[in-house]
């Protein structure tokens, strides 16, 4: 059996490395709704959620009816977190190069969309409930991306201001 | 075709409502690995997060070994972000009547394991990693949880210390 740099894939920069993934999943998701955002093509989303916060857009959690009893009592949370479906990232890189890193960084250090379980997340700020649609501000996503699930943002468990990375 | 009222499963409490499931999901994932914790069972479990850190207990990410490589450059990050697939508890209630609370609450106003696709979230700190060994402080489940992703925490985006929630 060849080893995994001999199966390089062609479509990856030079120092990632892709792993084969598992023959079969392990369980399956519903998408709960669609966001819709200003932004319609990869190219226009910004970069991460620092910068869609700093764009002060509005984005929309468009939910199932079928899931709209879900949101009672939402609105008293200041902040959600937000869990959405990165369906346009490949899945199989362990090691990829950012383009703003130019080296390799394993895919459980970064926060980029391809990884095993392309599920992203985002802390947003609630500004308003209607029916089934929930106005945020501000997720990095592309206009349409599915959601897989909305939970209230904690500050007691969620929120540690001295977190840091190295360099 | 009979309403939901009326179709209500006897195994939930007064005041929950279910809904029927989707007929089919939308996308699936990998177990990318274990996690270990001194919890067998969901009664010795903690609480919440915040229960568990206050344990001082270790618990340990496994991951499954086609993913190691993944790992590089972990160590910069002093607090992980960690998803993981609550495999024992139902999809189907958009609103639930925890213990504590005593009324129903929507899904999305609580942080259950119970949920439309139950991925649980938590914050924790790095202490070590050992080959595909991740030691955090520390984590909520029950032994043997399957793990989903690993992500690193920021503080930029991801802590809002004056996030609240209201009564």
């Amino acid at each position: 059996m060849s080893t995994i740099s001999e199966e390089k894939p062609s479509d990856i920069r030079d120092g990632e490395i892709a792993v084969p993934l598992p023959d079969r999943a392990d369980a399956a998701v519903y998408f709960i709704g669609r966001i819709r955002t200003p932004w319609k093509t990869r190219q226009d989303c910004p970069k991460n959620a620092r910068q869609a916060r700093e764009t002060g857009q509005v984005c929309t959690l468009e939910l199932d009816p079928r899931w709209v009893p879900g949101l009672r009592d939402i609105e008293r949370c200041s902040h959600l977190v937000v869990f959405y479906w990165m369906d346009q990232a490949r899945r199989d890189l362990a090691v990829q190069v950012p383009g703003h890193l130019g080296k390799g960084r394993g895919t459980f250090a970064l926060r980029s969309p391809v990884r095993p379980n392309p599920i992203a997340m985002g802390v947003v700020r609630l500004i308003k409930v209607d029916g089934n649609r929930i106005e945020v501000a501000a997720l990095d996503c592309i206009d349409g991306t599915p959601l897989l699930d909305i939970k209230p943002y904690y500050a007691s468990t969620d929120s540690i201001p001295d977190a840091v990375t190295g360099p």
